[in-house]
């Protein structure tokens, strides 16, 4: 029989995703993907708790790892077709691509702001310390690593390189907002990827990663996109109330274990921090790389799942709260002076104390931003035949973009629901 | 068998569009689509001669309505399972949906621009004149047809009856933007129609047709993408050359015909005018119903075949550029002062002459508007807790929309390309 | 500014189909795809008369065809990756792919039947007579045309050269049921082109084209996806009334012409033969090529839109009832022995005379035949361990598949409806 | 503001599902809908372990079962809105579809296989003993609960309420087909719902659910693409692997823990049984009701993570092996005669005893069915003029179908490989 030495991955939106075992860097991806550290992605959602108000959002970062990889590969091998001297750089990229989220811990970006941890920070690590990855690496070139590492500090010496991987137009983003809007059932998430990969070239002069002019529309459409998928999905309030629920139960959980009231397994333990003084240190300091790779959401959850029997009803209400998606309620009062936004807080609190709940635990004021569209890191360049040409002098749409999206949420239990509707009512 | 009283248009966007034979409003829609003057629509595109540019973009006029029709169908069924006091409107939203465009001819918009006509003039009298139309509507209701004019007029006492037909936010306006985006290929021309139609309400108070404050993003989306599809779509160089192109080969075979040098049969001589004294009259006045209707896509088209042939080479050549897709090109020239623009337009037509073209039909100026979003017809109007809320008072990104978008081409054929690309360099 | 070499083509199936012109075959392809010969396709509508009975089916043999090429490189660009032997065979494909329908004429396959043409013959003359056509081949390679001849005959020899554009897994097919099902809205009409293009290989012993064992699924769908298509769409009764009343048009207006008693333009007047002995010779002999290329939908369309004004009251009728789409009925009789068919027949012709309709014009019996799979020219081949097997030895859905599915079809106006009913009725 | 009683759950698949308050039935979806138990189905895969070899199928119960009572809605309101007299069954259709898969356990069938259990007998279970459900059904209508269980069972007196849940054509199969083709990325997988959903009927005489002779395509080509997903998805090899190295994991870990050498949690324990003697009740008798709803997916997965670090080389080889997804091999030996099966599976165990492993829990033989189509319950009959007629006695293609598909596969690791496929290849 002939062989085969492909590797296919059937993707919802990418098709058949076949990395052929005889391309020398094909083939280290397939080994990077069979690693541990690279399975153990299939265990962090996509969007952290987002699934609790988008059912269809369950999908996890190991899907969105090779979509990126895919959309990297159809990008670079289309751009390095017409400039055949960047072909050199086609491991880094791909590579890059593929690990560039493997440092994500429980709850992706959901967690990293309940914990304190930053998943760029573990991504490096797990490259240098991870005995499968790392070997993979070095084995395949010893220089690697270090390409790779310029890729995520945006310092690879050609901009095109990470700016294929993490820039305003990356594939990162145009996975993410493709595999978002497919599993939440956003229609109107669609992206043109065909188009806006037609349009990227490769600018000889400043070695950067630019656009032709036909694919403007389809680059305006992909920021209005990505700007309404954070104000409808990511930043829905009841997203946002349930990271928050998550976030009052870690403290808690904290608070717990430092007066040895938790049970909690040994990963657990060690990313709530046992004692006071561990909260002195950053988790990202603290914790060996072992325990960091041994979480996942479903560590967590499970925890949670136990903890709704803890003896403390704080602990066990939130943890209830949370398994059994008995959200709180995010009012949103950006409309109102901040000095009126602490006020119905304090009413809040007066009202749960009242009601016998422990109050700091269960309302507070949270904030949320709608990114659209920065010129962080060099932005979006159009080839014009004067020269290259930044997005938002080109597109009034895309200028009303910059403008961010600030929204301040009071979030509360539904039972004094009625009590926060009436006061905000005679505010409006 | 059990009797099967329903019509089904299977449809590629809606799926099953059924017909419910025994309801009486359903019947009379079913009785209108067989009749001639609504089956002529297949022989007219919907996007004219867009196709020469869009190779997708082949489909009519008939399945457009049908397709307006269904939505309007789901919009208002469920706006009058909320205010049952609409229901008695039925009929007529139904019915002005599925006829919104009987009066257009061949060329659809196009057609307009070159011939002079205006379909609403036509629709009317289809209405009013056409026997198998004007019959069914009358055995209805003998006031059915004067209600489905108030709609196409605005003026129908029950603001929502013309906005679901007619508006800032109408069926017709969702139907097009998701079938063109289809047939063109198009993916970021996809809008969120179960969240648009999820967020319409009436308003008693002023018995308009509103939207709830969740709908927000898909509607922006939706302007957003008429935006593109204006930009990106009809406004084409291409389909603005195609557009031109026949507009010349028109003009030609009219001055022709009037000095008895051009073979036609009756219908396109009458849109055309035996005598240069029809011009002081508009077609929409001149022509009889009877020529109006015998008219469509295909009899010009055919004409323009034939007209290949023609002694004259000037029609000759326009029609087999036509015919051939060997098409005009179009330079966008906005940037230049309009004095500029006329002086490039004197270079073309001298360079065309020197190359033995009669250069007024081969060069020319043409100016394209993309339409965003206007206050026209009262907007689209937001439900919030102080009341009706325009738009574009909520929504920066529609705000942006509001501006024209205006861009104006030369038009000349690839003969004089050089010339003209080395010209306008020189200026740039 | 860089130049841009590429001809993008959006479709809504296949996305941007980029044709590179400074890739010597890809130029070629875009010079042919210029050509007034292949544009005309335009004018011919994919499936002929059905989109009187699927609204959505309004694409031409145009669309098809560009679509047909990008499955041939796609699958042609794969297989060749794997076997660089075949790479200068290139050419030959995706050329042979472009134009295998350059010589359907008006209402591509029942125009044939109607007429008695056959694609085939006029596609090889278009090639070696057509001046645009021949000398853009033969200046590409001289021994082109007579290749691309090779693997029309079936004679190419290499097997997977003609395979790829005319098998029972070609990529002509793959298109025309992507599109047909994309158009007609038939969801059972997806297929998994991913999948199959992914199983395909060349088997270097018999040169043939050869598919491997995981793509049995895909494959054995596609052929079920055929074999419903046929049922369902090609042979659906209202598409079997549609053709044989544009049959029965064409009938009586070679008569009326003959007789001098229609008019009728040179290229109609050449199709329909002016005078009774032309019948003798078929239409393929008979014709010029400049006489077959005149021809397209639109302007037998044309023809029979002004026929409805003939004084030939037959003519004028079947004429009326095509445009304005007042078909006949189709009766399925399949399960009536032959003798009971004719019999009824006989019945409808009696009842026609006595409305006084001229009964032949008006009743017929039509066969129709669904086709699945056949074994014809080699089938498709799977590479098994034990070497090649053919594929309705692996699977009992083929062999399932390899039987014919045959209708008789009684069909009749609706003025006879009823005694037609009452009688089958009688018979069941 | 206007009160909105709207519930919207957006679904990839069926669009915007929305659920009015103020209807009692959908009101009482609601609430079920947000019971713990309902809940918990958010923490059970779909298709258990099917991820690791498709990397989309990462979906839930919770998202199918609103999937299916969203098309069960559509199919019952349809059929009412023809046959009123069955309004009154909506209550019973609607929550029996919603709650149809309440009683899945951990990792869903595959559980059901590894663990012995029914998840009908925890539906019935809950229904009658969780105080949430019980109470919302009871409150509703007190003979809700047992005209559910008659769905279930089979037993309703109208045939039509538990086939639209529990049959050759229920809503869970339409919606489960749906679902896993559109995560798991197979395109074959697409069902016409349309037209599946327009073809039913009820048969007053026999008040079953019937369809119509014109969705015979969209049914045939359902029961087909049940048969590809089970042959091509469900039994995937791979995904028998995973299956088979979960289930040597359990049985392993029972065997520790009968004699105190495992660590669980009492959820883990009271499912593996403390004792041996637990082995002679079946799991069904022996589990309370809170120890099954307390488990899920993750409590099991967190379970095995743990277990890669526990003293017992074999669980913890065979944990790690899951969690890390290096899976066994899995090879087709259905060819084999069961003599020659056995004999490749000795071989194999004496392989892998002299590697060094354990070989009962390394290498077993096991059977994968692929179901097609079976008459069992009545199979799906057709309405046809001479009466109903089961659809395998219409199609040739659904008697193809009737054939089950049996396949045996050998089992055992990649470190036996080679030794396996020399053995194997001798054999062919």
């Amino acid at each position: 029989m002939i062989p085969n030495p492909e590797r296919t991955y059937h993707d919802p939106l990418h098709g058949a995703i076949a990395l052929n075992s005889s391309d020398p860097t094909e083939s280290l991806l397939i080994r990077l993907i069979d690693t541990p550290a690279f399975q153990r992605l299939r265990r962090v959602k996509q969007l952290g708790p987002a699934s609790l108000t988008f059912h269809g959002a369950e999908s996890s970062r190991f899907t969105h790892s090779l979509g990126v990889m895919a959309i990297a590969r159809r990008a670079f091998d289309r751009i390095a077709s017409l400039y055949p001297q960047l072909h050199t750089y086609r491991p880094v990229v791909l590579v890059a691509a593929l690990l560039h989220d493997i440092g994500h811990g429980p709850f992706s970006h959901v967690g990293e702001d309940v914990f304190g941890t930053h998943h760029e920070h573990w991504t490096c690590r797990i490259l240098q310390e991870h005995p499968s990855i790392r070997d993979a690496l070095d084995a395949f070139d010893p220089t690697l690593i270090q390409q790779i590492e310029q890729v995520y500090l945006k310092q690879h010496p050609i901009p095109l390189v990470w700016q294929l991987v993490s820039s305003q137009l990356d594939c990162d983003r145009l996975d993410y907002l493709m595999r978002d809007s497919y599993f939440t059932g956003a229609s109107y998430g669609k992206i043109d990827l065909d188009r806006i990969l037609m349009a990227m070239r490769y600018d000889p002069v400043t070695q950067q990663l630019v656009v032709v002019r036909k694919g403007m529309a389809a680059i305006e459409h992909y920021l209005i996109v990505r700007y309404f998928m954070y104000a409808q999905v990511y930043n829905h309030p009841k997203n946002i109330a349930a990271s928050w629920i998550l976030a009052q139960a870690m403290v808690r959980a904290r608070e717990l274990l430092q007066i040895g009231q938790l049970q909690a397994d040994d990963t657990v333990s060690a990313w709530l921090g046992k004692v006071a003084s561990d909260s002195t240190h950053s988790l990202d300091d603290r914790l060996s790389l072992a325990d960091y790779l041994a979480a996942d959401d479903g560590v967590f959850t499970y925890h949670m799942q136990r903890w709704q029997n803890n003896p403390d009803p704080i602990l066990a209400d939130l943890c209830r709260r949370f398994v059994d998606r008995d959200l709180f309620k995010a009012l949103d009062v950006t409309h109102l002076p901040a000095v009126e936004q602490q006020s119905l807080l304090q009413k809040a609190h007066y009202w749960l104390a009242n009601a016998g709940f422990a109050a700091d635990y269960y309302a507070g004021l949270q904030v949320s931003f709608s990114r659209g569209y920065t010129l962080y890191q060099r932005g979006i360049k159009f080839l014009t035949p004067t020269g290259l040409e930044e997005i938002s002098n080109l597109s009034p749409l895309v200028r009303t973009l910059t403008n961010p999206y600030q929204r301040v949420w009071l979030i509360y239990p539904r039972e004094i629901e009625k009590s926060i509707l009436i006061t905000n009512a005679d505010k409006s």
